[in-house]
C-alpha cells in the first residue's frame, strides 16, 4: 500500500501507554530517532501494538511546523533536527526537504512567507516540530 | 496494511486538480458521499491518481470537528451528516461514532466539554467537518 | 524563537486539567481572547505549565477552518471572531488574514473554492475555528 503521506518512517514499538480513550506510542526509528504518536486505544488493539512490533509512522507534510532554532521548548513531542536539502516555493505554500539522521528525508509544506521570513534555504539547519496527535501509525500485517 | 486512522473510506477518484505544490483530489465513495482531499502533487504522481482509480481516504479521529447543525457555512470542504450511534467519554477527550450513508461508521475524538455543551448523544443528528488538507489518500497497488 | 507557524499568540496559562494521557490547557491572551489547547501530560510537565506561567500558542495556518457565521455550535474549542484584512488566492489554496481583538492578526490557509463559495473578502466578519488538539504550546525558558 502507498499513501499520500510524504513521510513514512519505519521503526520498532518501544513503549505503549494507554489512557481512557487515547494512547501514547513511542516508535524507535534507529539512529537516535524516536517518534511519539498519540492514537486511539482502539487503534492500539486493532494493530496489536506492543513493544518490539514493527510499525511505520505516517506524517503528512502539511502537519509539520519548521524552525531554524534547536531545542525549542514546545509541547510538540516530536522535534526532528536536520539539514535542508531542497526548497520549492509554490504560489502560497512551499515544500522543504530536510535530511535527518541515517539519511532519512523529511518533507514539509509551509507558507512561502515562512520560508522567506525564517531564511529556510538549502544547507541550513532546521527543526521539524510535529504534534504526537498528528501522526498515524500503520503495520504491514 | 492496517493503520491507526479510525476512518478508512474506499472510493473512486472523480477529479484531480493540480496547483504548483498541492493538488485537490475528489474521491467518490458512493451513496452520495464525496471526500475532498488536499495532497501534494508529488503524491498525486506517486500514487498515479487519475479519474477512475480506486483509492482510500484515511481520516484520523482527532482531526474531525463535530456540530449538531446541518449545512454550516464553513471552509472545511468535507461536511458529512449522520446519526450518532455511540458516545464514550474519557478523562479529557471523548469518542463519538456516527453512522453515515450506506452504513459507514465515522469515528471522531472531541473534548468531553464539547460533548456536553453540544448535547452530542446517541440518536442525535450530527455533522462531521474535515478540512481537505487533513485527509490522507492511499492506494492498494 | 522563530517558527513557520504563521500564528503565535502570547498569553498566560489560566488553567490546566490533566487526564490519563492528554491535558487541556487554557491560555489567556488578554482582550477577552482565550486559547484552548490539548497537549500531552508529558508536555505539561516538561514545560512546567501551571497557572500564571507565560506561554505562546502556535497555530499552523493550514489547521484553521473559517466561517462567515458567528457563534457556530461546533466541537472546536477555539472560535476566534474578527475582520478580514487581506485575501490572497493561490493556485489551489488561498491565504486569508483576519484581525482579532487587540490588533492581533490571524493567518489561515483554506481552499480557493472555499474563499469563493463563502464570499470571504476584505472587510467581512469571519470566524476562525481551531480544534484544541491542533495547537502547540511553547515557552521561552
Amino acid at each position: 500500500m502507498k499513501t499520500s503521506a510524504r513521510n513514512e518512517f519505519r521503526g520498532t514499538v518501544k513503549a505503549v501507554r494507554q489512557g481512557a480513550v487515547n494512547a501514547d506510542v513511542i516508535l524507535d526509528l534507529g539512529d537516535g530517532l524516536q517518534i511519539f504518536a498519540n492514537i486511539t486505544n482502539d487503534a492500539v488493539e486493532d494493530l496489536r501494538l506492543t513493544p518490539g512490533r514493527q510499525a511505520v509512522a505516517l506524517i503528512k507534510a502539511s502537519f509539520i511546523v519548521l524552525s531554524p532554532d534547536a531545542n525549542i521548548r514546545v509541547s510538540a513531542r516530536n522535534q526532528l533536527r536536520g539539514t535542508i536539502t531542497a526548497v520549492m516555493p509554490g504560489s502560497v505554500n512551499g515544500e522543504v526537504k530536510i535530511q535527518l539522521a541515517g539519511g532519512r528525508i523529511l518533507t514539509a509544506i509551509v507558507t512561502n512567507d515562512a520560508l522567506q521570513e525564517l531564511g529556510l534555504a538549502v544547507g541550513a539547519a532546521c527543526s521539524a516540530l510535529i504534534k504526537a496527535s498528528h501522526i498515524l501509525i500503520c503495520v504491514d500485517d
